[in-house]
């Protein structure tokens, strides 16, 4: 990667989507693909995808094409998937309880290892062999066992307070799932998951449709 | 709205999160907010919140503000969240129990009537008072039912397979969350969630803090 030079935020955006394509073209058994070809698979223009890799040197061969698992190795190593991330997760609603069984993850470098509510009633319940334990411990697990990423389940009221003690017990990344925007220090990392922004966009679109 | 003019999708994706922040002015009983402080509130300028609402012929109250009930269900109007939308979950594994149990919806007028998976061993069980239903049914409840929404929490193999059925059968939108992009004829709207790519994008930011 050039030294010191920010990639702008919609090229990192298109990076998971470029991985995500290779990872099905690897379980199909396809070892090369041309960049025409790539391409019309994504949708974006050559171009285009030409100018996302030149953010980090390039990983193109000309008159050749892509070979599909070094691409895919190197998008990894780029994105951060080259480690395993330990991550604990604040409220268990169904959501949470989602996230935590979305075994997806695990096989990706991603690993749930603590779990956090405020409710009596399940906390020392077990979800996938990880006891429920309450929060009021979450800065101190965060802190004694160096968790990497901070899922934040929990209503709307709690997120933020939430999001505070992960940050000050110095929690690299947070996904945010409450449906509330949160803040957090410039050292923290932080993605938003609004679920219902996506299924109100979905509401307009088919607004748009019929009134067509 | 303006006839004939086709707003940008990049519009639409700032009008949830504008009901989002007024939603929660709602909770909290503020009754009217000046553009200056809705601004520094949601993150957007002012001049980038007027030229938005502009679109749908402008709500501002020049040197009053915003009054926030009103404006709150004017976008509601706008994305077209006054009124009821029948859905359908397909795939009942964490994620698809997660999002029938996601009350969120209900109460906002999407409201899941139908499930369905192809696992025999879990035909026939209920989640919140419905049956779930074999998946060779779900053409034919999607066309009887008027389904307005389908939401896809297969696996990648048969997410394809289930938009085309529920395409067949006169489905309005399709929610996706399976980790593969799908294509859908142009009379159906379509959003993607790829829970993966926002975790991707969050371990690139957090070794992008760590790298300087």
């Amino acid at each position: 990667m050039k030294e010191n030079m920010k990639i702008s935020n919609a090229v990192i955006r298109r990076m998971p989507r470029y991985r995500r394509y290779l990872s099905e073209l690897q379980r199909k058994g396809i070892g090369k693909i041309s960049s025409g070809e790539f391409s019309r698979l994504i949708g974006y223009t050559a171009s285009q995808i030409r100018q996302d890799f030149n953010n980090f040197g390039g990983f193109g061969q000309q008159g050749y094409g892509y070979n599909v698992s070094a691409l895919h190795n190197e998008i990894s190593a780029i994105l951060g998937l080259d480690k395993e991330y330990k991550m604990v997760v604040a409220g268990v609603g169904n959501l949470g309880q989602a996230i935590i069984n979305y075994t997806n993850f695990y096989k990706s470098g991603f690993a749930v290892k603590g779990i956090f509510d405020i409710n009596p009633k399940i906390i020392g319940k077990r979800i996938n062999d990880i006891e429920i334990t309450d929060s009021k411990y979450l800065e101190k697990y965060v802190r004694d066992k160096k968790i990497d990423i901070g899922i934040i389940c929990t209503t709307q009221d709690s997120a933020q307070e939430v999001a505070d003690k992960m940050s000050a017990a110095g929690i690299k990344g947070i996904w945010n799932f409450a449906p509330v925007d949160i803040t957090v220090p410039g050292s923290v990392a932080l993605e938003n998951v609004h679920l219902s922004d996506s299924l109100h966009s979905l509401a307009y679109h088919i607004k748009e449709r019929e009134d067509s």
